[in-house]
């Protein structure tokens, strides 16, 4: 990575409790993040959005959902900070937001000036794609930042 | 990059006439492709296969267009490889054929064993993207190696 040893560059790295998404953090800390670099990664998790419940007891039911997520989001971070601790010493902060993932890495790439993303493509089908739309595709075309789009192959060896 | 003194990758960089596929191998000249790494570097060029003129003089007129075809192809090499040798001394390798670009990029990264794919993203506006479709849509929907999608900032700094 030419002239990275004085480059201080944020890579942002959207996380979430999905296979995809270890391999696309592992394949970045493999091949884009240099062993001596003042690279930080940023892991990006998005929560979903309360959802409100017309029930009696629907304050009960959000406060458990939110408890929940907030437990989910500890899980996922802790198992990717391991992840980036097991390749090497790599600079590491992480975040997680509230919202739609498109939306969430959209605001934070400007938020935080990224340099580059990375992220998991799920590898839908067309028609599943089409209906749910693709938070690749999206931050694709919508961040400024370059974005490196990770597939899991399907035979992969998970350390390639 | 960990691990890439010993690794050899393959790095597949979509080159044509425009400035964006440029800013995409000049940034990834300079975020990618480490120093001393035995990566190599496949410029691919996308021609677009000849066109059927009903015309007499039809053999003629395909005869110029396929010249001018191949000149042109000729200058995106070499603008390309000028690059490359500007940034520092990585191995590269150039290949030209014909064909939509979608089609030619997924083609190659099976037959040539690609690890990572570079290409510029136009930045077309949602019309237009629906009409002429996208390329790095396409290609990182369809092939299995990850995808570097880099957008040419509008303000950008071309050395960023």
């Amino acid at each position: 990575m030419a002239g990275n040893e004085t480059k201080e560059r944020k890579i942002l790295v959207a996380v979430d409790e999905g296979e995809v998404s270890s391999y696309a953090l592992s394949w970045c800390l493999k091949n884009i993040v240099a062993e001596n670099s003042k690279d930080t990664l940023i892991l990006l998790y998005s929560k979903h959005p309360p959802t409100l419940y017309p029930a009696t007891d629907g304050t009960e039911i959000i406060a458990s959902m939110e408890k929940y997520g907030n437990e989910v989001a500890e899980l996922v971070m802790e198992k990717a900070k391991r992840l980036c601790n097991e390749v090497h010493d790599v600079k590491v902060e992480t975040r997680v937001e509230c919202g739609d993932p498109r939306d969430v890495i959209c605001q934070m790439v400007e938020k935080l000036d990224v340099d580059m993303v990375v992220m998991g493509s799920h590898g839908y089908g067309m028609i599943k794609r089409a209906f749910l739309g693709s938070v690749s595709n999206h931050c694709a075309h919508n961040v400024k930042c370059p974005v490196l789009i990770v597939k899991r192959p399907k035979s992969a060896a998970p350390n390639k």
